[in-house]
C-alpha cells in the first residue's frame, strides 16, 4: 500500500538524493542514522555501495539487524586527474544490481551524484534508453556539479561484457 | 525483468523529465509520439494529466489503442499573478492517483516540472516525507525554474480532506 498512516511514526526522512530507479532498485547518497526508519520501509534485501572506504560501523549494524546484504564495489570518482572509474568493476556491479535475488536493492555512494549516477547511467544503457534521456537523468541528480567525464564514461561504456556475464535466469 | 534485449527494438525514448515516483506511479512531461514505444513498456492502466487544454489527438489515439484510461484534472500553474492551484482539484487528483485500480499510472503536465511537482509533493506529504526531502525532490525536477509558490503550496496543503476521501480498501 502507498500509505498506512497508523504505521508511519513521524516524519519519514529519505537519504539525500533518494529516488526509485525502476522496480526494486533505489538510489541515494550515504544513508545516515536518521534515514534508517525510512529505509526499513523499503524492505531492502541488499545495498550496493560504490564508496572505497570501510563501511561505517552504524550502517554495518543497521544492515546486520535488518538482514540486508552489503555488496561493496569501491571506485574513485571521475574527479582526480588520471582517476578513472574502472569498467570491469562497473560491469560486476551491474551484474549484481540486475540479479533479482538481490532485490529490492539500494545503490549509493557518498552524495548519490556521480558514481551512483554513472552506475544508473550504465543500467539505462542496458535498458536501451537514448543518450539524451540518460544524460538528463544523470544531470538531474548531479546538478550543479555534473561532470562531463561521467557522461563520457557512460557514453563509451561497453555493455557487451555485462550482457555476457548476466545470469539471464535471474533477471 | 529489467531488460530483455530481444524485445527492445531501438532506442527507448522516455518522455522529458520521466521518472518512477514509487511502485506503479510514474511522472513526466507531455508524452510525444516518439515516446509511445517506451510508454507501452510500462503497461499503463491510466494517465493522469494536469493540463487545462484538450488532450492532443495523437495522444488520445495512443490511449485508445492501448486501453489506457485518461483522468484530466486541469489546473493552471502557480505562475500568473492571482492564479492558484485549486486545493480541491489536487485532492481529487490524489485520490485517483492512489487508487490501485488505476495502477500503473503516469502523471504529467506539459514540462513535468511544476504542476506535476506539486502533485508529487502532496503525495510525499501523505507518505509523511519530511519537507526537506519533498522540496529537494520538487527542485530536482523543476530546476532551474523552481517556484517558491509551488513549495509553499505543498507546505500548506492540508492532507486531511484527502485522507477522508480515500477508499482505503483500494490503496
Amino acid at each position: 500500500p502507498l500509505l498506512n498512516p497508523d504505521e508511519f511514526p513521524d516524519d519519514m526522512n529519505p537519504p539525500e538524493n533518494f529516488a526509485m530507479v525502476c522496480p526494486y532498485i533505489f538510489r541515494s547518497g550515504m544513508p545516515k542514522k536518521r534515514n534508517f526508519p525510512f529505509l526499513q520501509k523499503l524492505k531492502l534485501k541488499s545495498i550496493l555501495t560504490l564508496i572505497l572506504e570501510e563501511y561505517p560501523q552504524q550502517n554495518q549494524t543497521f544492515l546486520l539487524n535488518n538482514g540486508i546484504r552489503l555488496f561493496q564495489f569501491g571506485v574513485t570518482g571521475n574527479k582526480e586527474p588520471f582517476a578513472d572509474i574502472p569498467e570491469d568493476v562497473m560491469c560486476e556491479a551491474l551484474v549484481t544490481l540486475m540479479d533479482r535475488r538481490n532485490h529490492p536493492i539500494l545503490i549509493h555512494c557518498n552524495k548519490g551524484k556521480h558514481r551512483t549516477g554513472c552506475l544508473v547511467g550504465c543500467l539505462r544503457k542496458l535498458q536501451e534508453w537514448s543518450n539524451t534521456s540518460i544524460f538528463d537523468e544523470y544531470r538531474r541528480y548531479s546538478a550543479p556539479k555534473s561532470r562531463s567525464m561521467d557522461q563520457q564514461f557512460i557514453e563509451l561504456f561497453d555493455v557487451a561484457p555485462v550482457l555476457r556475464s548476466i545470469d539471464y535466469a535471474q533477471l
